[in-house]
């Protein structure tokens, strides 16, 4: 990963606005500098970068980290960079912290360990920015990503039968992820069956399957630290008729959302894209959510795809197309790819087929 | 769990400092309400509480929300919240926030997003200083991940033998978590051989487990919401006098913490207790972390069990014990149980031996 070059980049940027840069938001910090432990800091100047961590982390810090320096503190890092910063700039200096990040409570207490005179301001969200669109090293990382979830979608399809617990598909797809040298879980597995399809975030439960019905598979894993994040909706025993429909328009909507995906599109316009075949066949109001969102190392990240979001979208991105339609008391379906945008159009990342799966 | 007390006690704490609360901390809100999706807040005044979430949470917050009336609102849960509070209350009225845990941007949004007039001002934690002291629904919740845990250590030492890689050690151990109806792991599995066992962080790697050598293994799952946190370290082949000297210590120091908790002694007193041990044997300075902390339904919470902290324990708190002793490029060892602070003393809850285990 260009850990220098993202660094340099950034540097760049602070330079023209802040003194410093305090990022605390640790996806961040892994992004700029390779480090990937819970508990740091990142002091970004505009000639200098400087991770502070603790004790728990010597070791790690030093083998991870490139493109900054590395200090190991006792006193916690928030303190441990105040310091740093008092003693390396001058009054009404103006250092920059991560507003959507850092909650209130820090920022104040952050504040207070400061030198009189030094001041600070919310930074823009520089580096989630930065984030939206994704290099080479990182679109390779999270295709591994998607193409070892999509095997977990094989293992769902062997193990869901009536009767099996929705937890023991999570369970095998789990184990399978783990062996096959994903760090865990991108976020908590989604296996919704029968009535409990309807709900978009059915948490894999103690419920079993039952004999007839949809089950929502919504899964992903993280790998080398980035995310990836697909659903699968398949049918157990003989699809009515209507419940063909369903999933026909469901399917209709996330292709046109696909479809739509393209330089200088914007979020919004992918999203109605996917909304209006929904609409059209009578499901408008059972699909009540946005479309996609962004992920990379998040599960969620900008750009939101939805209703009102004027992001555009640019070569590189990454998100997910992820209409669902949902009946309450009754059944759901929902149909997830991740795709990239390419210099013209996207590629589909998810290698799995869409045709609806009877079990 | 006791929703509707919790709620009655905190709406007599808010009726006297503000108009009214808004709750965003997910942990919180399911504390006060038992709803479990991602997205919501909850607002408490003096007489009501309402739960404002989304459309994808519909059935779900029906099912689960005891003593809040839950509205399902399309424009987000903090426009909707400065909504109802906008049509409930008047110029000057104060609302509070959830300053440790709502962020700066998230704080700025919110009030540009209010009536003018309704002021904002940052609230104590009052939701996580009543969540220190655990009730008997919640012991008895805190008991059942705990012992669902000390299972999964029977799967580690079944599985850990040389050359088994320390993911698969993890796999096992949260195949068989699922299984038994974990939710997922409290946070992820630390499984650290040879060298590595002197990373207090070591999370399950690729490396194979080596022919000689200690094994660290922290780990802890979700159950009902509630999380557990143990670790055990075994030894694999035949432990030098050397080996045995540094697991003894550490063992004597953890058994020197636990010792000290009772209510009315601080969080600071059971460091020193614990940190005292390791420093007469020599190790002091290989212990580079705090003993312990609270867990809950968050796998970190209140107290920290640390130089400086001087929280008094009461009876009900429920807290981790766990020195450990690591040094750079050679080994390292940890031994971590749970237990809850007694009317006497403590009860430890993790029912692990803690003999070296040589495997």
């Amino acid at each position: 990963m260009d850990h220098v070059g993202r660094l340099r980049r950034l540097r760049q940027i602070v330079g023209q606005d802040f003194d410093a840069l305090l990022i605390s938001h640790l996806p961040n910090i892994r992004y700029l500098c390779g480090f990937t432990g819970s508990t740091a800091v990142l002091i970004v100047t505009a000639n200098k970068a400087v991770l502070i961590t603790d004790g728990r982390y010597t070791l790690q810090a030093r083998a991870e980290v490139r493109g900054a320096r590395v200090v190991i503190s006792r006193k916690g890092a928030f303190a441990a960079a105040a310091e740093w910063l008092g003693s390396n700039f001058g009054k009404s200096s103006v250092m920059g912290i991560e507003g959507e990040h850092l909650t209130v409570a820090a920022r104040e207490q952050f504040r207070k360990l400061l030198p009189e005179g030094l001041r600070v301001r919310n930074a823009p969200d520089y580096v989630r920015q930065a984030r939206m669109v994704k290099d080479e090293d990182e679109i390779a990382s999270l295709k591994n990503a998607v193409l070892l979830a999509a095997k977990l979608f094989d293992t769902a399809v062997e193990t869901i039968r009536p009767g099996v617990k929705e937890v023991e598909v999570a369970a095998e797809m789990e184990y399978a992820a783990r062996c096959a040298g994903a760090e865990g879980m991108s976020f908590e597995t989604i296996v919704a069956s029968g009535q409990r399809s309807a709900l978009p975030h059915g948490r894999a439960s103690q419920a079993a399957i039952p004999r007839s019905g949809f089950v929502v598979c919504d899964f992903g894993v993280i790998l080398s630290g980035y995310c990836s994040d697909m659903t699968r909706t398949v049918h157990v025993g003989r699809p009515s008729g209507e419940a063909q429909r369903i999933y026909g328009a469901v399917r209709e909507a996330q292709e046109a959302g696909v479809a739509a995906v393209a330089p200088g599109v914007t979020a919004a316009e992918v999203d109605g894209a996917a909304r209006k075949v929904l609409q059209k066949a009578g499901f408008g109001r059972f699909f009540t959510h946005s479309t996609g969102h962004g992920v990379g190392l998040e599960i969620h990240e900008p750009p939101r795809v939805a209703t009102g979001r004027n992001e555009v979208l640019q070569p590189g991105m990454v998100i997910t197309i992820e209409p669902g339609a949902y009946i309450p008391g009754k059944w759901g379906v929902r149909i997830e790819d991740m795709v990239v945008v390419a210099e013209r159009g996207c590629e589909v990342l998810t290698p799995t087929r869409k045709e609806l799966i009877s079990l």
